[in-house]
């Protein structure tokens, strides 16, 4: 965590000095804005956040509720999701107060007597060390919270404004903010209407999101609509494995899905109530929770479960739905115009719980859009960046919808009619990268590069996240995760592997450096505003193949040891050196003679390239940024 | 963390819900009082934390200062204070914002040209392992507001009384309330006097305590006064090592401890200003910020400071003195009386700045004189317990004292006078131990047993603190640190490391489980109140020697998973077993044949037992403990 460079911080560094509109930031809703945000669940915060690193920028977000979250809804938390928690600065807090998810337990009909149900088998998470991240549960109000802090801690200051419904909007051909937004006042004074202007708007309103249907996106559905039972309850039980993540399938075909939650002692439990007719009625809702609670002590006999308290329940209906696009452009108009209003998380796919992904791949669509967005408006992108929103996200959705079906199927069949008795558990561990959130791989476009030099760095596979490694900083000969230096300040990312002469030496590594910090090609020289600091649009570092005494900040190019800040400061946290023992070249594949990887603002990598191919650097950056001032 | 036992908690879980004198805990200071502390520093504060986990005691701090601390002091944060953090809830967060040590760098004069520094040699912290817990370096500023917070958000909901100046005290024979203590109003309405009353008064009123001069304690000079020119500053420098804790001495005889700072940017250092004769003139005070950055460059030669901004400056003239006794009963009346006022931190004990021990080692004595004080005041412990507290910590600080004064000799040492060039980081690594925090051991005492046993638990001497190891949780297969889930609750631990025998087949550990949960001798059965709930006043835990997969929790003995709270919810966080990779037996040193380790409210071994010896738990037990109700 780096402060005090403006001075002296005395109080929580994690608050940041409020800048630009952070600094007078109106409480009531202005009547015109740069970004509109509708909904503040999981998707609609994670924008926010994002945005909030961007104080020139302002920025809005309403919602329909009173005030903050406060019970139920999500609760699953994959890895990926916690790297994300970790860039905005919260992940260790999180974690302290989240149930930590080790395995999944599989309990399944008594061979000897299927009345009875016996554990079957035990799948631990992650054999593969596919995150140093842990796979968490925690209440997705806690998620929320944490996002707001965040907010309010940035230097845009931004605090949700509560109480306001989307009605509809209309986007005009032209102006300044084209979008106009009809609101509804909720709670107090409700049903007094307000129309307010912005540049972008983003649709976070759930499944029956009502900005979807403001700009005629198809949401069709894939599958028939399931009904669970949920409750989250404390209570007595002998059933042994209380503790762990459970899927259980009794004899008589009923499944529970059971899901310990943080405290040490409430759970969570997913009942099947089955398929259900979609006639209307919806008869399924009015099962009680005193029939979800019989029917869970049914499927768990011989053990019991005597619940004491019941914090939340509730039945869940839902089918798997998916929508045709993530943003104004009709498909047969893509390239002809560009995108004013976007949606995302369930406004754009809805699925089961059973794989608890929902939030998760709500809050990527959150933090690829809103750093788009901010380019943008900064001027620091063409407006043709955000056509890559709807084009990165809506396969991922897609892919996360086949996921699901597949996993929730196999989750209801009754054993007696797998293929094979361990099919389940089987699955779950073949797919593990998926559920944990890693198997996102984007496709070449204007900011992910043709995997021509993939062999540079072949652990660092272009279109996917940037996989953190050990290294050694250098200056204070810490050992860090170098990933985890990458904040979600909106900057893009370069880092120099360096070629194997010992830094200052003559090298690639001091070439591709003057060139950067000098040539009027170099992406630093070009898009960096000549007023503001020369790391205010890339965050450029160096990793050395030497270990850290090998190397002599006096001899590190000026490139990677910046001055900044009123007083002109050296960062020092930008030189990194191998970890002899766990070497980053070794873990990551990365070639002797060095490799500049390129990482996108949302932590995915961009391109990789070698140290002499300045002009691909130059010419990738050149598609995708504008010259500054 | 465990939380929602009583009913979900939809915010923040380290917000307890207010009990007892926090329900409404009147906001100006009353007229009497269970607990006064005087002085809101790090010993006072850590003390008002672990008694806020007391909420039938009242409790108020006093502090001089109109409010938090702003800047400056302390910053030296050794590994032991941050596993005591972790017992607050707070490690993970400051962790993530201090500075982490890794190594000490020796800076000598070059033997080639006596007139420039050269880097003589490096000594990395804790080669040996000795804490899971980094070696830290943050402003004592934020360690307060972190004591704050706990105090805060604890049942019994503390805030400390800002503005007001202790002036005397007097102890009365007889009274429920027999310490009177007159208080001075400072700012607003300052000169306002008051006079309150408590039962029992901490003095942690810093270095010229006027709590230790009402006592009458002697408080003797050992060594003279020496001084440092002190700066917290942001500079640009080409000094290599400016992020590294350096001793730097130069060929004429100047010298420099460098202490890197959180935040990335800002250092502190501590320029020697030679030893000073105390005629009352504090000449050396008046040395300007000017001439300590001048005679920083001199030693730093061939390297230059600029500095651009001061943080904080001050001159330190500081002795070795030592308080005789920790209390406010004369030596001469020990165990004639009992007594009513302690003094704790820089009020007993006051060094050189040159080990970064001061902060630590007071925090060290708040947390064993608030835990003491509180049994007391509840009925637990007879009164006899609090004469410990100075016998205890008495000795640690004149430890302390030698090994600082040893250790700021060597360093102001010219490295001609050595006999050894490697003299001074031979004894740094040598002597690692001491200033991490971890040399401490009381000895036998009513609360510290005999080592007739030792041998049973060889890696968990009696009288040190428990040296945490990793287990796997049973119920949730969540591999854990077993010492981390002591929190500063107040409560003794009783460690059940079982004997061979699965968990629940006939063995030593089911009869010890049975006795501790029936027998009328049993701590458990004798000291617990009736009314509350069986994990009171004692947490007991179990450690299986086989894996987690070999621990049927159906077969565990109630007595580990006890049963509290409104709803009788089973408590699953006590039952561990040995991780295979990392078994606990053996890096502990753990008889095969199990045994009993009993642990401080304030994480000091006090005990190990064999299982089948419970007439001797009973016996050690009976000394210091008084039965219920």
């Amino acid at each position: 965590m780096q402060f005090h460079q403006h001075g002296y911080v005395s109080g929580d560094p994690r608050i940041k000095p409020a800048e630009g509109t952070g600094i007078n930031r109106p409480v009531e809703l202005p009547a015109e804005m740069d970004v509109l945000i509708v909904g503040a669940g999981p998707a609609g915060m994670i924008t926010a956040a994002q945005l909030s690193a961007f104080p020139n920028l302002s920025t809005r977000i309403v919602e329909r509720r009173p005030g903050r979250l406060e019970i139920g809804q999500a609760d699953g938390i994959q890895a990926r999701s916690v790297e994300t928690f970790q860039a905005f600065g919260f992940a260790e807090r999180i974690i302290t107060e989240a149930y930590r998810i080790t395995a999944t337990v599989f309990w399944k009909p008594d061979p000897v007597d299927h009345t009875r149900i016996a554990r079957a088998a035990r799948a631990p998470d992650d054999t593969t060390g596919i995150s140093e991240f842990p796979h968490l549960i925690v209440n997705q109000a806690r998620v929320l919270d944490y996002f707001a802090e965040v907010m309010a801690y940035s230097p845009a200051r931004i605090t949700p404004d509560y109480g306001w419904a989307f009605q509809s909007l209309e986007i005009a051909a032209t102006g300044e903010y084209p979008v106009a937004v009809t609101l509804l006042r909720t709670g107090e004074n409700a049903g007094a209407v307000r129309v307010v202007h912005a540049k972008y708007v983003v649709g976070a309103d759930g499944a029956h999101s009502a900005v979807r249907e403001s700009i005629g996106a198809k949401h069709s559905s894939i599958h028939a609509n399931h009904a669970w039972g949920v409750m989250d309850v404390l209570a007595v039980t002998d059933f042994p494995d209380i503790r762990a993540k459970c899927a259980i399938q009794s004899g008589d075909g009923g499944n529970i899905l059971l899901i310990p939650r943080e405290g040490g002692s409430l759970f969570r439990m997913y009942v099947d109530l089955g398929d259900v007719v979609e006639d209307g009625q919806h008869a399924v809702r009015n099962t009680t929770i005193e029939t979800i609670i019989a029917k869970a002590n049914r499927i768990l006999h011989p053990y019991t479960l005597d619940v004491r308290s019941v914090a939340w329940t509730s039945v869940y209906e839902v089918g798997h739905r998916l929508t045709d696009r993530f943003d104004d452009v009709p498909l047969d108009q893509l390239g002809a115009r560009l995108p004013r209003v976007f949606i995302t998380g369930d406004a754009c796919h809805t699925h089961s719980a059973k794989a608890g992904q929902g939030m998760n791949v709500s809050m990527q669509d959150g933090f690829n859009v809103a750093w788009k967005i901010a380019h943008v408006l900064e001027g620091r992108s063409p407006a043709s960046l955000l056509a890559t929103y709807s084009a990165e996200r809506q396969v991922i959705a897609k892919d996360l919808i086949d996921f699901d079906l597949e996993w929730s199927t196999l989750m209801a069949m009754r054993p007696e009619d797998m293929e094979d008795p361990t099919e389940l558990e089987d699955y779950y561990v073949r797919t593990f990268e998926f559920p944990a959130g890693f198997m996102t791989q984007y496709q070449p476009s204007m900011l992910i590069g043709q995997p021509v030099h993939q062999d540079l760095a072949m652990g660092f596979p272009i279109g996917k996240r940037f996989k953190s490694a050990p290294v050694v900083r250098v200056a204070d000969a810490n050992p860090v995760q170098l990933g985890h230096h990458h904040r979600a300040d909106g900057r893009w990312r370069l880092y120099a592997f360096a070629d194997a002469p010992a830094i200052g030496e003559p090298s690639a590594l001091s070439d591709w450096a003057r060139w950067l910090s000098t040539s009027p090609e170099s992406p630093l020289v070009k898009y960096t505003p000549k007023d503001g600091d020369i790391d205010a649009v890339f965050d450029v570092k160096l990793i050395a193949q030497q270990d850290f005494e090998g190397v002599d900040l006096g001899r590190v190019p000026a490139t990677f040891m910046p001055r900044t800040g009123p007083f002109g400061l050296i960062d020092y946290e930008l030189v990194y050196a191998a970890d002899p023992v766990r070497d980053i070249f070794e873990a990551r594949g990365i070639d002797r003679g060095g490799a500049v990887v390129v990482v996108r603002p949302d932590q995915y990598v961009a391109n990789v390239l070698p140290l002499t191919d300045t002009a691909g650097l130059a010419g990738f950056f050149g598609q995708l940024m504008l010259a500054a001032g």
